[in-house]
């Protein structure tokens, strides 16, 4: 489906882009609450007993702006006295350059120290999921969730194709209890010079099953799923959310294209609209589950941007909800954190019935 | 130093060792809120995507037993109609098993799913610093903390010589922060039936460091944070605390012996002295930071016990606090869980500069 795209700078230096299936024509200019550029320079240190790169950016501590509760930078301008972040317009999603990043494309003659160190190279962003600030991800009608995924299909593309950066990870962190304060709908996506830890083991490991068996270990993961049925929460023709087998988290769910693709950019309109009717119907499921805003960390694993060709890849989101009960938390603690060794006190039976047994209706049948 | 053991079976059949630096005579059996055995039946089963197992207690959400706030199974037992888990008595450390395991020995029989199960295998046990509830590791006295190391050690012997047991994790989460709730000091050890995913990695790491240098990444670093002098919190003549240059989380420290030894069971008596004394110190420093206690998840990697000899192996704490200024608590999100690489605001030489400036006096001087 047809999609628009604004380019615009803000007065420092970042950039804007706003998105629409219908050309933009009702925006001015790029506001911003900060009037200079900030010059990010963050850099990586290597970690020499995990074999990984951690990234420091001591700037971000040093936020001189403290607004006030009612304001919300995400909301668009109304005057322009009290610049947000974003214009008003006919516009419907939102991408700019996060004012305070851990990656950044002017990140420059890292510090020297006893372990290797280089720039942190990259691009984190902030995605703005909807004008609205009171509606969320899964309130949104599945055509504006359909253009949210063209939007990664475009950021991925985009960051992609710049040499020095090798991954692109759209998230979304959602909840205080994740940390977040800022309610309004948005997520992130970070562009890594490196494939990071997690996502590279994967590939690895993808690569390797891709080879003895000539698919990736998800493809045949869903496979398996499907028949089994005792773990799905959306079986549709093209994309399907299951709780998996191996949750690690109470309600974790994926939620993927049946067959394998492998990043946003290579899903057909067909799969793009199924995966948009399985993203949504997770989302609604979740709100209603003890009817009330449900947090969780999504992320969207897809391949790298090394300009290989990745046919083990397979583009799905996995969502970590921090809840084991409507008023327990699931703490990660020393079995997990320390030896990475997930311990879980549910079966992902019972909470995938227990997801299975919320109704939700979608606002067109799945099978149109 | 002399360290006497008593060993108990409690009445719902599980373990309970006692130890104390002279021999236990006071103590007459061991008390348990529960009655019955519990037969403990997890399971792991295999992520196929992470290519790591995941461990399931189901029965663990079946707790039934909710005892009063003011309860704590850790004191010991004043009146013989309201036991606790442990008895009064002249003993100084307890370690008893935990009644909800994430790992047993009794394992067996897993459910068959569509990934490859196992029998969790292996022990989970609570190890009870002291039998004073007010008190915390770092006000314990130094032979008292030296008590402790050689109570991880011989704990460490005996878990490894059973042959399903592959390493041993002693821990400590501490404070509601982390999702701990029971303020008895106290910590814990897994004994996990394979290697598990981070301390795996770390000894691949290691291996390679070994045969390329001749030593371990660990001994490598320390040399290299002594002779830079930046981030040192403790400086002994056989042990050594910091801020390391990699830290991933605010007031990240570590604690070793200067030179590799491979676990807490090949420590001598001046090296285990000399730890004591750093991790002493460390205690002292986040409790005086703030005033208040510190929360943090406090990890001893060490060698696993595969009877393999592990010269690349270096026995050491990493402790991971909540907390990155006095009321602003770090999580971990969408860069850290799903991509597994960390963003730091801060920078570890000005965390290490924080603790350097807290001084606190050990009950005995460093150098005796």
């Amino acid at each position: 489906m047809e999609m628009h795209i604004r380019s615009l700078t803000k007065p420092d230096g970042r950039q804007l882009r706003l998105y629409s299936r219908h050309p933009i024509e009702h925006v001015e200019n790029a506001p911003s609450p900060f009037p200079d550029p900030l010059h990010a320079n963050p850099h990586m240190r290597w970690h020499p007993l995990r074999g990984e790169w951690i990234t420091y950016a001591a700037y971000r501590q040093g936020r001189t702006f403290l607004p006030p509760p009612e304001y919300n930078p995400l909301a668009v301008t109304r005057t322009p006295d009290n610049p947000t972040e974003l214009p008003p317009g006919d516009w419907d999603v939102a991408v700019f350059d996060n004012r305070f990043p851990s990656l950044s494309l002017e990140a420059h003659h890292p510090p020297e120290t006893i372990v290797p160190t280089m720039p942190s190279t990259g691009k984190c962003e902030v995605v703005v999921f909807t004008q609205d600030p009171q509606s969320a991800l899964g309130k949104l009608p599945l055509a504006h969730i359909e253009l949210l995924l063209q939007v990664w299909a475009e950021r991925t593309l985009q960051l992609g194709r710049h040499p020095d950066i090798q991954y692109v990870l759209p998230f979304e962190n959602r909840g205080a209890e994740v940390g977040v304060t800022l309610h309004h709908p948005h997520g992130q996506i970070y562009a890594y010079p490196v494939v990071p830890p997690v996502p590279g083991r994967m590939m690895q490991i993808a690569a390797e099953h891709y080879s003895q068996h000539g698919r990736g270990p998800l493809e045949m993961l869903i496979e398996q799923e499907l028949a089994c049925d005792k773990r799905l929460i959306y079986r549709g023709e093209h994309a399907v959310a299951f709780v998996p087998v191996c949750a690690r988290y109470p309600y974790e769910v994926w939620v993927a294209p049946i067959k394998a693709v492998p990043s946003f950019v290579e899903l057909d309109e067909e799969q793009r609209a199924d995966l948009a009717r399985a993203l949504k119907t997770v989302l609604m499921k979740y709100e209603a589950l003890w009817n009330r805003p449900f947090p969780y960390l999504m992320a969207w694993y897809q391949a790298p941007t090394d300009e290989q060709w990745h046919p083990e890849a397979h583009l799905h989101a996995e969502f970590y909800p921090p809840y084991r009960t409507p008023d327990k938390l699931k703490y990660l603690a020393g079995t997990e954190l320390a030896a990475g060794l997930f311990a879980m006190d549910v079966l992902p039976e019972d909470k995938a019935l227990e997801l299975q047994n919320v109704t939700v209706q979608l606002e067109e049948p799945a099978h149109a």
